[in-house]
Order: structure tokens, then C-alpha cells, then sequence
């Protein structure tokens, strides 16, 4: 059984996913497909990298990644296919894959050029359907990643907002806003969890302190605000039971820091 | 072929739900996935219950839903795997199952507790990822439920607003705002279906009166106000060709009284 | 393997989908469930017509749409099999075919009467859930169409805008909005593409001019205003790497104008 999972900015319950959808099950009818999201926001690479590199890690080996978040549809940008750890990814070469590809350096990139995989005629505007959906079935039908174009030595970069460590403190951001209102930052677990043992982390956002890192939601009173390391490593920020985002009307982007005081 | 379904409140089109399947097709390739809904309000127990207990029942005997409404998790809440009629839940013991148990009274009820069928490193934060979902996955290969853990004697119930009828009324309240604007009460059918033939029925709501209970949204000229018994058999208000959401303002647990008056 | 697809304006995240895939699923375990929409706006007959008739072809031959938006439910409006082109439809015979059926006429229309293939009791206000899925899902299984009821003559037309085209220009309408705002008009790519080498087309649209036909989006900076012809051979309206319905406070049915000038 192959999977192919589909990343995109199309918006939930967009018929242009269906249309990718319907191009592949037309090459492969066996194949299960599988959302990642659809509610990147529009031709926000860098939101598209995160969730990607975040979740692409969960599925089984061999899995297929497609991901569209195009901005450059029908310019000069290149589409590729990557080999990263024991899965493929299909995507334009913007910097969606970069992230991945940062905590594991891709085996093999392709640039895909050879039309005799893609949809015809290929549309100048949604190469997801024409060029995409169908190179991801043929993929899962066993197609080598060879076979699609010629190899290139690297993928584009990523500008991405890294977190500052200086010796009292780390400065970091608020990256992305969940669904509950959590605010999850740039700010990596493996960077503080080292040296909290005789101090106790401070975080300072908007003005406010949150005093101590708690292991779960409910570890502290409704309403409370919490600063925790979340499901996936990051620290985030949440308030018990309610929404940080409306009560810290927070957005993407602020500065989120991390001091330490003695126990 | 196995089916697992998910119920979660993590948002329509939130990466978290892709984590959850990544797992489940990671341990069982072939299983079959199908979304129940995502939407279910940020920790609303309530509404997580009362979709299940409408929904489960049109799936196929053997299969398996997991429903992730957490507001404990990482706590010492149980996680239970429970077996209601034919089918099987994994879900965290908040009184999630409570509507089905109540119908249906549970055969088997285990508190996942045997860390050998989880993902590790299991997350303070996300057990729907780390436990509930290779749970099932396991489940729908055929592990036997005992296997998680020791049998529980009950699930934790559910407050629920059970509608008061009285000589003279049926007291109600509205449950559910679908996605058409319809205003779902908790007044089933079986409580005023039996003596309609001799009498009206008069439905209450804000000040407005609606008389009679109409067969179907377009027995009535586009715009009217009707009740209506609607596809869950529950007495529902609803605006022909509208929103009676929207016409009369509505909000979840406001009163709905019906009575009666000779035909 | 078959395919059943299900296009509804039942909403994102509703649990009457899902409903509708358990039915489904307890008649046919082994089929594959793709979503076209959901998002369909309640009751917009038109809308649906329009997203299947672009997106339906691309599914492989033998698939079973699925397609429920029906404001007539309980009433006597028939509900229809078709057989068009390669594919087969099951929906209310309400115009929601009627956009595929012009252009490729229905080798076959059966009116859907037979209730041994439905599910019972039948409710009077889901027969998505009650006719259309059990029926899908036995098609599926290989039932002939004529099992279902007597066959028709013809599919009830829908009342749509088509774009008058004069000697000098062309007069269309705003027919869609998709989720990075772009505007959909109904003219369509084979009415102007014939003759735009001499001379150059002039889009007018509530007072402003966009001059000439873009290939796709990245081809003009960011912030400008294009005209393109879309994925689906569609007229379209666009800001680059913005959304023009902010940008033109843009409603569905507004005037759009094609003019020419020499180049």
C-alpha cells in the first residue's frame, strides 16, 4: 500500500484538492491519500515548511509528500522531487522543503522536467494537478525519482527567524497560532531544557511573565496562562482551558523571551 | 478491510489530525481513515458525545473510532478503549462515550495503561497522537482490547440537559447550531410523537411561536419558521431556504418549550 | 477498486459527511471515499453545478459522484442516477447535473424509486444519508443502474449566466471566488482566445482597466492587478500575491466586460 499525503494553501474544502485528488487516482487507483492540511495560509512557504517538517516524520516509510504552496506557478522555479530519510516529497523548490531537509540532509534532489509524467496540456497556473498530483502517482507506482529530470545538488534555502541565545537569555518569536489559540515559538526544547534544574525559566511576552515551564494544560488552574514545551518540542504558550491568542492578542511574529531566575 | 474513524476538536484542517494518521498508517497500512468532523468546539465534551453517539452507529460493525476532546490530558484522567455493541472506542474517559454507554451499555470497558502499543517518547501534551492513535491502530489488526489494560467497572458520566416534561409541556433546550443554521433541541421525537393525532403542538422559543411540526423544510413557503423532527430525531427549528440561526439569534442551551392545543 | 466522491453544502467538519461515508462504508468496506467539497453555500444549486462540472473529469472512468445539495429533500423532486461520459452521478434532480449534461449528454438517466437499495426508515429531511449513499455504495458494487427505477428522458436544465458576446466585446459576470480571492468570471478561454493577436484585450470591471492577458500570476509584480486565464479555461481576476475580492470589495454576479484596442 502507498500513501500520499497533500499539503497546500488551497483552503479547506477547496475542489482544486479534489481536482489533484482525481489526477492521481486516475494513474493510481490503490493509493491512500491522506491530508496534511489545506489551511496554509496563502503561499505562506514558511507556514508550509513548519507543518511539513513537523508531520511528514509520523507517516510510514516510503510515503509520498506532495506540497503546494506556489507562488511562482508557472515561472522559471523549479519543481523537485527529494529524497529525504525513507520518504519523497514533490514540491516546488521555494523552501518548503528546507526545514526537513536542514535535520536531514535530502539523498537525492531531482529537478522534474520530463513531461511524459505530467498532466496534459499543463495549465501556466496550477501545476499541483498538471505537474505535481501526477509525478506523485507515478512515484507511488514504484517510478525511479531518476526518471523524472535531471539530479541537482541542492535545494533552495529558507529564510527562517532562528532564535537568539545569549548567556542570560534566549530571544525567540511566536511562530505559529494552533487552533485552541496556543502560541507555539521558534524556541526549541533542546535549547533550555539542559539548565533548568537550580533555575526556573521566566518567559516575558507582551509585557507579561509566565514564571515556570509546566509539563500539561491541566497541570494548573482553568484560565491560568502556561508556558510549556508542546507536542512538538517547542515552547509554547497557553491559557487553561481558553485561548492565549484572544487573551494575548497575539500575532505571528512577536518576540517571545526566555529568562532565568534561581530556584 | 478495518475502519478507524477520528473525532477531534483540533480545527478543520489542523496538522495535529495528520500527526494522529501518520501514526495509525505507520503500524496498520491498510486500515481505512474517515474524519468524523474536527470542528467539535475547543474542549466541548458535550458536543464531541452527543455527534458520536449520532454518528457511530451508521458505521460498520468492527469499527473503531478515537475521539481526542482533552482538556486533561497529560493528567490522570484515564485513557479507554470500550467496546459498545459491535464496535470500539478509544477515547479519553471524560465522558466522551457516555451518550453511547447510556444506550447502549458498554461489554468491555479497559483503561489503556500497557505502554508496549504507544508511540515513545509519549508527549505530556498529545496522548490522541501517542496513545490513542497507535491504539486503535493496533485494535485494527486484531490485538484483543484486553491487552491494553486491566477492565474498568463504568465510564465516567456525562452532565447532559435532559429536556423536562411535565402534564401540560416538554421543557427543552437547544443542543447543537448546525451548519445550515438549523436549531438542534435536546427533545427527541419518542417523547412527543405519540400524542400528536388529537392536538397541535406549539414550539416556544425568544417570544416566537411556531405551530404544527412540518414533515420536511420545504412543506412550508421559503422563509417560514418551522419545527420539524430532523434527520437525528430530534425537534429541530429551522427557516425555510434560511438561517434560523441567524433569524432568531440563536445560542446553544437557550429554552425551547413545546405544548399542545386541541386541533 | 472503486471510487465514490461526495460534494455537499453540508460544511467543512460536518458529521452528516460523515454519516453519509458510514452508510457507504457498511454496504462497500473497500471503496475509496474522496471529498470534492463541503463547502459548498447552503442550498446554491448553481455553485455545485459549477465546481462538478470542472472537477468530476478528472476522476478516473467509473466513478460514482455523490452529490447533495437539496433544498427540495422530502419533497417530490426526483432524485436521479446518471450515466455521463465514462462516470455515473447520483444527485437531486434539481440543475445539479445539468452543467456536466451540456456537454457530454447522459447515456443514461434512471429516476431513483426502487427503496430496496435505500436505507431505512427513510427520514424526510437526509436522503444523502438515506438514498443517495446506500445507492452510490451499491453502484459501486456493480448494480446496474436501470435496478434502480424506471429510466427518464431528461435531467431538469439550470438557470445559468452565460456571457453575451457582441462584435465588440464581451459582457460576463463574476461566477466564483476561490480561496486566494481570485474572481472566476463565466467567460470562458475558447470565446476570446481566438483572436488576441492583433489586437489586445481590455477587462473592465467596476471602473477599473486591467490591460492585457497575463499567463499566470508571478508574470506581473506584486500588488498588480491581472487578468489570466485559469486552471479551469476561465477568465479570472487577480492581485498578485494578494487577493483581489479585498482588493475590488468583489461580489459573486457582478458585471465583468472584455473590450479590445489594437496592439
Amino acid at each position: 500500500v502507498s500513501v500520499i499525503t497533500l499539503t497546500t494553501d488551497f483552503g479547506t474544502g477547496s475542489p482544486y484538492v479534489a481536482a489533484m485528488k482525481g489526477v492521481i487516482l486516475s494513474i493510481n487507483p490503490a493509493v491512500t491519500l491522506v491530508d496534511i492540511t489545506h489551511a496554509i495560509r496563502p503561499q505562506d512557504v514558511r507556514q508550509g515548511a513548519l507543518v511539513l517538517s513537523e508531520v511528514a516524520e509520523h507517516f510510514p516509510a516510503g510515503t509520498i509528500h506532495v506540497v503546494v504552496v506556489d507562488p511562482g506557478v508557472g515561472t522559471d522555479r523549479a519543481i523537485v522531487c527529494a529524497r529525504i530519510g525513507s520518504q519523497c516529497y514533490v514540491a516546488p523548490d521555494n523552501g518548503l522543503l528546507a526545514r526537513l531537509a536542514r535535520r536531514t540532509p535530502p539523498s537525492l534532489i531531482v529537478r522534474v522536467s520530463e513531461p511524459c509524467y505530467w498532466r496534459h496540456p499543463v495549465s501556466a497556473t496550477f501545476h499541483g494537478r498538471d505537474v505535481m498530483a501526477p509525478v506523485a502517482a507515478w512515484l507511488s507506482l514504484g517510478l525511479e525519482p531518476t526518471r523524472l529530470g535531471s539530479s541537482m545538488a541542492r535545494l533552495t534555502p529558507l529564510d527562517w527567524p532562528e532564535p537568539v541565545q545569549t548567556a542570560s537569555r534566549i530571544e525567540g518569536q511566536i511562530l505559529e497560532i494552533d487552533s485552541f489559540g496556543n502560541l507555539i515559538t521558534n524556541i526549541t526544547a533542546d535549547i533550555f531544557a539542559s539548565d533548568c534544574l537550580d533555575r526556573e525559566a521566566v518567559v516575558l511576552y507582551k509585557g507579561h511573565q509566565i514564571v515556570g515551564i509546566a509539563r500539561t494544560y491541566a497541570d494548573r488552574p482553568q484560565g491560568s496562562r502556561v508556558a510549556l514545551v508542546g507536542s512538538s518540542g517547542r515552547l509554547e504558550l497557553a491559557v487553561v482551558g481558553g485561548s492565549a491568542a484572544a487573551e494575548f492578542s497575539a500575532n505571528i511574529g512577536e518576540p517571545v523571551l526566555v529568562e532565568w531566575r534561581p530556584r
